[in-house]
Formats: C-alpha cells, structure tokens, sequence
C-alpha cells in the first residue's frame, strides 16, 4: 500500500508470506519518509574502471538528514540511457540526484542530455564564467575555451557553482520533482552536496529523523551470532530494524528506526547495550565508526600513545591509524620492514633470532612490538609479521601464516593467525585483529 | 535501432543532434556484444554503510570475457523492490547476476524471494549439506541449524558451491534468460565467480573481444588534455571509442573498441603510442595499471629497490606500494614519522635542522630521503612530510603544503606541492606526485 501524504510517501509493509510458508520480518509500519534515487552515469563504472564511491556517500549523508535513498542506478555515457533512467526514476521518487558526464571532454553527455530531456537550451551563464576565469587565475593558468564552454548552462535550471572544480551542479524542478546533476568526482560533487544540495533539501522538507544504533564485534561469524541474538531479534519493537552488516572479520550490528523520537531513541539506545552484554567477548565497539576510529578514542581516552612495527601488512596499518584526523595526538610513528635488515636495523631485533626462529615467528613479533615501543617511546606498540601471498608459503608457514604482537605498560604477547590465500584479505584481517588484539590488552591493563 | 541476433543485440548508434545543434559523437558502429545487468542488494548499501566494490569487480571481469554491463541497480533487502528489479532487467537483457541478501540472517531475504519469483520451493540439497559440513568441520565449530538451513535451495536452481563461505549461489534459467544470485561478500561473490560463473558464461556464448589500451596522465587537468589532443580525438577511426577517466592529480584516456580483431588491435596500440607522445611530460604509464602497479615494473625491469620514509602520508604510500603481489623483490622498507623524533632515530635527521627550517621543509625532506636510502641501501627512496590537514596549517604553511623528497643513484631532490584542503585527498596527491618524481628521476637516471 502507498498513499500519498505531505511531502513525503507514507508506505505501510505487511509481513510477506512466502510460498514455502515462512515470512519476510519486514518490521517496519507507517515508514515516513522520502525518497531519493541516485542515478551516477559513467561508461567507466560499467567497465570496472572506477569503483562507485559517491553513491555510498551521498547516501550516508543523505539517511542522517532524513532521506532514504531508494535505489542507486549506474548508467552508461548514452543519451539514450541517462534519458530512460531519468523517466524511470521520475516515475518512483520525488527527488532525484545524478553524479558524472558532466566534465569538459566530449565523452561527456549529461548536460546535453539534460538539455533534451527538460526541453531547454544551453545559454552563457556570467557567474559560472566569473567563476571559471578565478577558478584557472587562481591556479595561474588560462581560461580554455573548452573550459569556457562549460559556462553554458541549461536556460531551465538553476547552477550550482563548482568551488572545487569546473564544472557546474544544475538544480531542475519540474512537474513537482527535483532533479540535481552533479560532477563524478568526488571530491566535486561532495563540495556540492554540502555547501548546496544538502541545505538547499534539508530546508525544503521537515523529515522525521533516523536514527540508526550501530555495534562492531570481531572474530565471530554472521550465523553464529545471530543465533546468540536470536531471541533479541524476535523480541524487537515493530518500530526497530536489525541487521546484519558481515565485513572481512567483524560483523556490525546495526538498529535502526525510520520515524523516531527522544524516546525510541532511548530505548534502542538500551537495546544496543543488551546487544552488546550478548555480543560478550565478540564486542569490538559502538557507533558508526570504523574500526580505527574506535582506536583512536580508546587511545585519546586513556591519554596514551601507539607505534607500530609493520610486516606483512605493508604500511595498512598504519595508513589505518593516520587517516583518522587528529591521530597525530596518539600516533607516533612506525617501521615497516620487509627486508629483514629493517627489522634489525630500525628495531634492533637480533639477526640471530629471525634466522634460527624464521621472521614469521612468535619471537620475532614479540621482539618487533617490544623494539618499536622502545625506540618510539610509546605506551603501546602492536607488530605483525606474516606470509601475505600469494608467494613466500612453506608447508609449516602457508600463506595466511600471521603473528601479531603487542606491546603495552604490562608486558608484551603475541598470538598467531591463520587467515587464508587472499593477498588482499590477508593484510585487512591482520590489521583488524591487531587492532582487537590491543583492545583485549587495554581492558586487561585497565582492569589490572 | 535495436536488432535481435544470434545470442546478441546488435545496435547501431547514429550521432545524435541535440536542440541546441550540437552532435553527441557516440562513434560506435554494429556494436555486437552480450548485455548483462547487475543488481546488488542490501539495505547497507542504501544507508551509505558499504561501498559497492562488487560490481566494478564484477564488471571488470565481464567486460575481459567480451561482455558488456549494461546497467548497475542497487536496491534495498525488500521483497518487492528484488522482484521489480529482476523483472525490470528481464525485461532488458540475457543474463542478471545478483549478489547480497544470501545471508543466513533474517535480514537477508534474496533466497526466499527467487523462490517466490521462480514459483517454486526450497530443498534440502545434500551436496550443499556436504559442503557447510566440512566448511564447519575444517574450522572445528558446529554446524548449527541456522546455518544447516543454507542448505536448501530452490528446486528450480542449479546451486553454486560456495568454497569460501556458507551461502550457496543460485543459477536459474527460464524463458532464455539467465539469472545468478551470488553472495555479497566480495570474497565469496570473487570465488564463484572465477571458479563457476565466468567460465559457465565463457563457454555458453562466444563473443566478439573487446579490447581497451589505457594510458596514464599525471598533473594535467582534463580539460587541458582535451585540448592538447582534440585533433587526435577528431581522427578516430569509427569503431574506436575515447573516453577520459579523471581522478585526484590524474587523467586515465582509454581508447575502447567493442569488436575487435588483431588488425584493430595493432591500429589501436599504434593510436595509443601516438596519444603517449601528445600527453608529452604528463604521460605516466601505459596499461590498465595501478600507478603502484606500474612504479613497481620499472623497479623490476631496472632490477632495483626502494625504500620509503613517510610523514604526511602515514604508511598510505608503503600500503600502495606493498599491495602489489611480488613487491618484496624490490621494496626494502619504510619509517613512518608522526613524531620528529622518530625522523631522528630512524633516519638520523638532525633535530636542529627540523627546528630552524621546521619539519615541513626542504631540508627536512632531502634529509629523510637520503636517510632512509642510506640506512636501508636502497636504489631509491622516497620521502614525504607535510601538513595533511585539517589541523596544523600555519600562513606560511597552510594545509596541504607538501614537501616530496626523492634519493637516488644520481644524488637527491626535493619538490614542494599545494595539495589542498582536503586530508584524504592530500594524502592520495602527496603519494601520486612522489610516484611521479620518482618516474621523472628514474628517466633522467636512464638517460645519464
């Protein structure tokens, strides 16, 4: 059933009744909300060439502001396509959001496109020019007329101006539905969202918040944990969703509520510690955070510090922790050895140990984690040393083969993996188990 | 033009005139390919919480084997929104790959919902018992009855061994369309795909090649690369397509030809050589390459090493530079500074000259990179310090000052950059540039 109500779509689900009898745990009644389709347009997404990173963006942003991104549809460069996608979308949602196609070459075809579908012509618009001439002064570089050409924008729309680029947004609003085209780069369209698109809907529509409670553990599996959450699951409220989010590793647990309140928010807020206490020794940390986010906190929390001895995960790990804004607070540096000189060289650990014992041994982790904690100084220190594939396996040490120490104000230990073939998989898990690894020694050292 | 042949569709484009006179040069000619559609499911998707890395995998692989993807959906885990779109892409194409919503978790509804789709009942499927059994028993847990349930399967289904996970996948074929649900953990999705799906596809149509040559720009915006290579671009032949791929700090061009033979081959790759000339000084690579991909070849085929000394990227080069498999034949190591201490204990950087001329300087980055070279006796070594932002931009320093260092055979230099306000994208820029000054000093190498 959907009915119409102000602004928004008022869509009530039924449990739905398979025909082998069981029945889809659609828990949601009288879901409030609006609804946005993405549509990003790009033969290189079609291709593989570029991994669609803007759709899972834009929908983040867009759910915390109240919207509900419906679907996301990628798309070719072909009028033919943006023109049938377009339709096809106007025809399910009042709002609808486009990325890509947008820039000066002449694979491009979004705004000519647009130019058809809205019935419209281009015409020389003076603030996007004004816009360009600073953009290519600022940078010492002079106004192409390719790039000039992208002053030209449909009669029919408003521009968005592209602070961080060339290329301008277009806002259409027609037959009651809003349609915004926006640059495939990233960084572009971000700009956009902000600075305009995001305002510029927020003020439009009243939306009931959404409120989501999310919940990380480490080292369990999916089916394993929905069994210990079995009878938490069915005794949810009809207003709550759960679900289950599998990574490499972690599984996050996630509540969520599409129509809430001071109080719903209280009481999933309860729900999530109940979740946690079940989770038990599985729970990693809470919110929609990422893992090294959380290591962040835990560190800023206890005013301590992190170095790190890297083997076999390269550097990930410690791209990992610097990513985070402000990690300069905590993080003080690491050693990445592949070369067993570095090992020796930077952390002091003895040649002789690394050929007697092989440099993926516990003795060698323990030795690294200990020696960058030393040198660096740190409260903390995690090492990994490992076989991360695809070569370099023996019958004692295959690949998947991974030591992980660590180094803490009680003392140091290590613990030893076995993750599997992926090169890639490999380097993700023991980066996310060192990071667990250090959590267990922290609560130990706390409680201590 | 649509025309129905043999397993295929042959469609003609014609350039197409827009109301504002301007022609949209899509230069394909008796495109003959196989169409596939992708639809990837799961809420998580629509909440921002998961990137989509499936589907460009997915495409990539594809398009190898001579398939196209013609469209990519996203919708959420919902009975009714699954069904729409299965028979959406139906009613488009030959083949529909599906993957997420298999797991075993109440949230994941795909499984039911083809049997409701295909009209008909699950099964229990004693191969599939077999398989979750000893997956299980390999790990030493049970097999509990949550899991035990993954084991039936649609009756109308050839199921698809999952040998990484527990989910089985579903080949379905009715009324000559061809429908595949895989899991979405990319992992698992990988695994059947190259171990069943691609070779069932490969064997079941033989299509015309496609064939695409890249090359790689750095430090020239798209626009000015349009420009440099418009009359190229004009002089195409009609079954060549050029596209431009931009990214942070670099333009991918990628000439594609949809039906090709050995002779079109040879006339593309000599297009290419001729596009690499045109891009002059901002030519990088050539090939479907990552640049650490490529940095990693031109160390391979001079047979020498490189070591790294990182401040503002934080181990995100190291990682670049150690996810490509076989990189220990030529990457030594790296120390990571967040501390300027540790650019003294490591590298042996004199404190003073970090407290004159400040950590972010020229100084600072000749001394690392010589430090690290010398230290680990590499053949070259790259070094990065600046201000990644947001915090810590002074008005002679703002955010985004990098300062990149290379050390080599022929001595050591340094460079400075403004990046920007952006973090992520600082440190993207900072580690692209440094592959590019390393490519410049690697020539002038050559060339002396």
């Amino acid at each position: 059933m959907i009915v119409n109500c102000k602004n928004t779509l008022l869509i009530s689900y039924q449990a739905n009744i398979l025909p082998n009898g069981k029945s889809i745990p659609f828990n949601f009644i009288n879901l409030c909300i609006m609804n946005i389709q993405i549509i990003t347009i790009g033969d290189e997404l079609l291709i593989g060439q570029v991994v669609d990173t803007n759709s899972a963006w834009m929908a983040e942003r867009l759910n915390e502001s109240g919207f509900r991104v419906e679907r996301i549809v990628s798309i070719g460069d072909s009028p033919e396509a943006i023109i049938e996608a377009l339709d096809d979308a106007a025809s399910r949602v009042k709002i609808i959001l486009i990325t890509g196609g947008l820039g000066p070459t002449r694979d491009d075809l979004t705004r000519d496109t647009l130019c058809k579908y809205f019935n419209t012509n281009l015409i020389l618009n003076s603030e996007v020019e004004a816009g360009l001439e600073s953009f290519f002064a600022s940078r010492g570089k002079p106004l192409t007329d390719t790039n000039r050409n992208q002053a030209y924008v449909p009669e029919k729309c408003v521009p968005i101006m592209n602070l961080l680029g060339t290329a301008p947004g277009m806002w259409f609003e027609e037959n009651g539905k809003i349609f915004v085209s926006m640059p495939g780069v990233p960084f572009e369209m971000k700009g956009m969202m902000e600075q305009f698109v995001l305002p510029k809907l927020t003020e439009k529509y009243q939306l009931p918040p959404v409120f989501h409670f999310t919940v990380t553990t480490v080292g369990i599996g999916e089916s394993f944990l929905a069994d210990k959450l079995s009878e938490f699951e069915s005794s949810l409220p009809g207003y709550v969703r759960m679900a289950y989010l599998p990574g490499p590793g972690m599984v996050r647990l996630r509540l969520s509520c599409y129509d809430s309140s001071k109080e719903k928010e209280d009481a999933i807020r309860k729900l999530g510690k109940t979740m946690e206490e079940l989770a038990g020794k599985y729970f990693f940390g809470e919110g929609d955070l990422t893992p090294q986010e959380m290591v962040g906190n835990w560190l800023t929390k206890t005013n301590s510090t992190l170095s790190i001895a890297e083997s076999c995960t390269g550097g990930y790990l410690s791209h990992l922790i610097t990513s985070v804004p402000g990690s300069s607070v905590y993080y003080i540096g690491s050693s990445i050895s592949y070369a067993n000189e570095v090992k020796t060289q930077f952390l002091g650990v003895n040649p002789e140990v690394i050929a007697s014992k092989g440099a993926v041994s516990e003795e060698v982790a323990i030795a690294m984690a200990k020696g960058v904690r030393d040198r660096l100084k740190s409260t903390w220190a995690l090492a990994t040393t490992g076989v991360a594939g695809p070569g370099g396996g023996t019958p004692e040490k295959p690949v998947g083969t991974v030591w992980i120490g660590v180094a803490g104000p009680g003392g140091v230990t290590a613990r030893k993996y076995h993750f599997g073939k992926d090169r890639v998989r490999n380097i993700q898990m023991s980066a996310l188990f060192a990071f667990n690894m250090l959590r267990n020694e922290m609560f130990v050292s706390e409680k201590s």
